[in-house]
């Protein structure tokens, strides 16, 4: 007796048809490319770097051939694959498939990157912003398998993050929502880049936790970072966590700083939109459990008394799969809930 | 030639027949009934005291009394109602329309409130937290009409709110979702009564900024609520709104520590869902656009510089009909989109 289909095999006499969908991750370095099968096995990869001087038209065309090279190496055809998603740095028109204004990617503005790509496929498509993409990624097969109400930060150089409420992306009004580094956790506290006061970003990006360590090394703090500091002019957010792993005071405190913001955030966002779990991402997890933990902690402690509020605070799985697994997984959430735009619409 | 029917309109030969819904907003003091067609006219209304102390048995039987009473009234018959919507407090179970613990309705816990009215009336059923009605129904016919994207700040005792994303509700993993007076503006700041510190309700709150006042009125300070301070030992949140409006330095004061914590608010909700407007409700708007003006300042002063954030902050419109005209637009949302629970379920 066989085994009940899945929504997305179809059964064509006594075959079974699986079907496939491609996650296009555009970053401003390289770009990479996923085919992955209905159950989320990753069945071929590529990748090829940006070379965004050369422009919107050969990105599609470079594109375009990589896929094709990446569906003949897994012995996939094209007419198997149901639709491509790409992932992409914003701010970006999800509804219209557009990138608006893309600071690293001159160019790029205004590109109808969603219709170009599936109309030079020949595949149904749609476009997601690159964090929101990942945050797609540890849902469906990462740290958030099955946690249909769920948040994700993303801390590297800034902090961006992604909103899953009721199995689907917050977008926002303009597609713009899920900008987490930019929450308020400190009435007019430190100021940040993006011309606020007192943002997430500014305690606990990597960029801003190196910051504040180097602000109070360059006042003759006493920590064993003093030798890096003298010799370098700076200390990066890695120094920061090695030196709190071998038992630095100061690198310690500069963490807990970083993680009493995070874990501010992860309490407002409880009462906000209420995920089951929240994922930490990006570059500065790579230190490990020693920021998830001190997150963890500090919510415990700041959290309310009223009820109980468990949530899991736990770190990203997927690393620089994310991207792409989530891409092609939104292509086929799209697919199968008749969302997917058109080929070259 | 006819007009086009509309979804909730059913063309019988040449009659055609219009869709109700009815609505029930569950007070601490008394019981809200409204009768909504389906474009959103109130048809009938009622009312009756909540007497919770008799329990849940005559609760139901009130209600389905009362509600049968605006139907005759209304010349409607039971028939022509398609569902009904229950707003209460919580917290509660909105998939299984139950109640989980309400601290002003004893003998309500546990309550499965909406299967048992439902069941009753004859009729399908939807049971929202009254704070989450109040705000379907600014979305639905008041402030906020056509914002697909909307946050709602209720100001009152307490402060609580609701969240529209893409024209939905925003539930959260336990129903819990949109408990805005709990967002955190300050870090380790002022008490609250629930339990954390520097909540939003602990600054903006109606009882909150009275205390805030009292405090200081309690040190010397220098104010023309002076004279209601000696005389009474407090002042309410609507005397310091009344002396602010006639000038009083120290009442106004006390109002913008309320507008920033709102305004700071306003920022973090921007970027987490992004909403297109912010509707102020509650009792301590009725002190008018003061408060509402000061948010906007405040905002504008706060908000990022990356890219324009124009979002509309203004006053709710619906007052104490709110409650009852969500609770019936949830039953009507929930019928034409068939999560409509089936009778006595």
């Amino acid at each position: 007796m066989r085994n009940r289909l899945s929504a997305t095999e179809t059964n064509y006499g006594d075959e079974v048809m699986n079907e496939y969908f491609l996650g296009v991750d555009f970053g401003g370095t390289n770009i990479g490319i996923g085919l992955l099968d209905s159950q989320g096995n990753i069945v071929g990869r590529g990748s090829l770097p940006a070379e965004v001087s050369l422009g919107p038209r050969s990105w599609v065309q470079r594109v375009t051939s990589c896929c094709r090279g990446v569906l003949k190496a897994a012995r996939v055809s094209i007419d198997d694959v149901k639709g491509v998603g790409i992932g992409s740095p914003g701010p970006l028109s999800v509804k219209e498939g557009r990138i608006i204004k893309a600071g690293n990617l001159p160019g790029f503005d205004n590109f109808c990157i969603r219709s170009e790509l599936s109309g030079a496929l020949g595949i149904g498509g749609v476009l997601e912003n690159d964090a929101n993409a990942a945050c797609w990624g540890e849902y469906w097969l990462g740290a958030a398998k099955d946690n249909s109400d769920m948040v994700m930060f993303t801390l590297g150089t800034g902090i961006g993050g992604g909103i899953i409420s009721s199995g689907e992306l917050v977008h926002g009004s303009d597609d713009n929502g899920g900008e987490l580094g930019h929450i308020i956790v400190e009435a007019n506290g430190r100021e940040c880049s993006c011309g606020q006061k007192g943002c997430l970003e500014a305690y606990a990006s990597a960029s801003n936790t190196a910051a504040r360590a180097n602000e109070l090394l360059s006042a003759d703090c006493v920590s064993s970072l003093n030798d890096i500091y003298g010799k370098k002019g700076e200390v990066t957010c890695r120094d920061i966590f090695d030196h709190a792993l071998q038992g630095d005071g100061f690198a310690s405190e500069i963490i807990d700083v970083a993680a009493r913001a995070l874990a501010q955030a992860c309490v407002s966002m409880r009462h906000i939109v209420e995920p089951e779990r929240v994922v930490l991402a990006g570059g500065m997890i790579k230190a490990g459990e020693i920021i998830v933990e001190r997150v963890r902690k500090f919510y415990d402690e700041m959290i309310w008394t009223l009820k109980p509020e468990p949530m899991d605070i736990c770190l990203a799985t997927l690393g620089d799969d994310a991207s792409i697994v989530g891409a092609a997984g939104l292509a086929k959430h799209a697919y199968e809930s008749g969302k997917l735009s058109p080929v070259g619409v």
